[in-house]
């Protein structure tokens, strides 16, 4: 297997355990023989569990010898609740290293060098982009920021409307697209509606799978606004827990939610102007379907642009077709 | 070359003529010599001038023997305001013919049997879905329906605006799409608005080159609605020839453009509503910028739905990045 697709195989591993490995990184790790035959894969393991490399290395055992270890991350170099993978690298007898992207953490960081120093050949930045804009993007953000990484997804016809005339929403978007909404929700840390959702459609923003029963890991729910929701309401349903934040200011949702990683906006039009207005918004995802709607509900009410020539630009990061419908992700200009 | 590299070069030979070849399909063609070379290539001439293969046997002269020629559409076996393709295929002494999609038109078709007769090995179909759903995918339709093909086009933010709150829309898209929406133009027949259009934006509805030129072929302008428009108006100039269609109904639209094959509406909101509610749309095309409006002005205002089950469904056919924009294309479900 070519490191390319040992690298795509490293990514497939982090997908599985994003979400799950607070405060870890979710990361992906494949151990190529000495022949480049695939001896083991791997990925971080929940809170105080091995690093993507150590699960990797334990799979292909002796076979490691020589090898080639192909990681999402530069492997780390520090005793935190483990000790170093690069250590465990170096004791396995690896001969190369390929990852994608750096440690930007300073503490862990230094893999690369001391594997290099110790004879290791070390290659950096293999699929970098996708795995920056993908797996790691929102641990990347918050090591940058300090802040949690913020998603506004929506769902919308190709005329910007997100529901009929008559507030009928369901479903806009293919199956499809519905599945890959609660993958991301299972991977996230909190879903952020307004009190407006919750009086206007009642969900229970939960992760399911798709026969329709929970998804093992559930995001905290977090709904916004002053006004009083009904303790019948489906998002106190015992399913996840739920936080009500009091207020309308995004920057104080944000506060309180300082200490995740990767938070979802799904709000109706108040609320996502809200959040776009205040500029916390890291990421849009556009679920677009094939269907035309008009009428007066649209995805969004006011951004706070008045004219064209102050609109709030972004920059297309992905396109990809789900089914019948088109995701478009956009990342701040 | 191999067969579909020559289709791809033929079919950019279709493109460069697209418009200019009424009654006659856009096509394109290109002969390869016994030795696989390209010989020639060739496009249909204005009505009444030599069709595409006849253009590219010219280029190819003795070369052509024993050659392949590659073409966008079956060659014609009638006696027009030419005489038959095949005729001219077999005097070349070509021994292989390519082609994307067949005749549908029962009086220039059988070409592909006569030449098979003759001995010249035939192979249909080569991107024939390309071929279909480009260059000659108007000309299709008017050859099935007897109707020209209608596109409906708009810029829009991700959010479904067509314009800012005070109105101001210029630019949504970036000049990489409005020269992709200008190239259209150059190559449709008719470009139809509403009066609101005209006293909104006063627009030239020209197509112009990238140096602000006017390009060679200058669409019909419609102007459709039973408003006055001034006699200043700016789609009254000199630039092409204009229609003023005093209607709001566009069946009757479509009516008085029934000997045109490729007609582009551009209206605003209201004649895109009446337009999609009268079922007269073949195909839509979305120049998505990555930008945010919000506000009161969308891109269309009522379609004739008033519960998401009614929605109007279309199919993706299309999805590409032109510049920082997405275009998406649409045809009825």
């Amino acid at each position: 297997m070519n490191v390319d697709a040992a690298m795509r195989l490293a990514i497939e591993q982090a997908e599985k355990v994003k979400g799950g490995t607070y405060p870890n990184p979710p990361v992906g790790a494949v151990i190529l023989d000495r022949n480049g035959e695939v001896a083991g894969v791997g990925a971080t393991q929940p809170t105080g569990g091995p690093h993507a490399e150590v699960m990797a290395l334990r799979e292909a055992g002796d076979r490691a010898a020589r090898g080639t270890a192909v990681v999402t991350l530069e492997p780390c170099n520090h005793h935190g609740r483990t000790p170093p993978c690069v250590d465990a690298l170096l004791a396995a007898g690896i001969s190369a290293v390929v990852y994608a992207v750096g440690d930007p953490n300073a503490v862990a960081a230094g893999g690369a060098a001391r594997l290099a120093e110790s004879g290791v050949e070390v290659t950096a930045g293999v699929l970098a982009d996708e795995v920056a804009g993908g797996t790691l993007r929102e641990w990347l953000h918050k090591q940058r920021t300090g802040m949690p990484h913020v998603t506004w997804k929506f769902a919308t016809s190709i005329d910007g409307r997100s529901a009929a005339a008559d507030g009928s929403s369901q479903w806009i978007t293919s199956e499809a697209a519905r599945a890959d909404v609660h993958r991301r929700r299972a991977a996230c840390d909190a879903i952020v509606v307004g009190t407006g959702t919750v009086f206007a459609d009642d969900p229970t923003l939960t992760a399911r799978l798709p026969d329709g029963s929970l998804a093992e890991r559930q995001p905290l729910r977090v709904v916004v606004g002053e006004r009083e929701i009904s303790s019948d309401a489906n998002v106190l349903n015992d399913d996840s827990r739920t936080m009500l934040i009091r207020t309308r200011d995004p920057h104080e949702v944000i506060k309180a939610l300082s200490d995740r990683t990767d938070v979802l906006v799904e709000g109706g039009p108040t609320l996502a102007g809200a959040f776009l207005r205040a500029g916390v918004i890291n990421r849009i995802l556009a679920y677009i379907a094939p269907i035309l709607l008009g009428g007066p509900i649209t995805a969004v009410d006011d951004v706070g642009v008045l004219s064209i020539a102050h609109a709030q630009r972004w920059r297309f990061d992905g396109i990809e077709s789900i089914g019948p419908d088109v995701l478009l992700s956009l990342v701040p200009e």
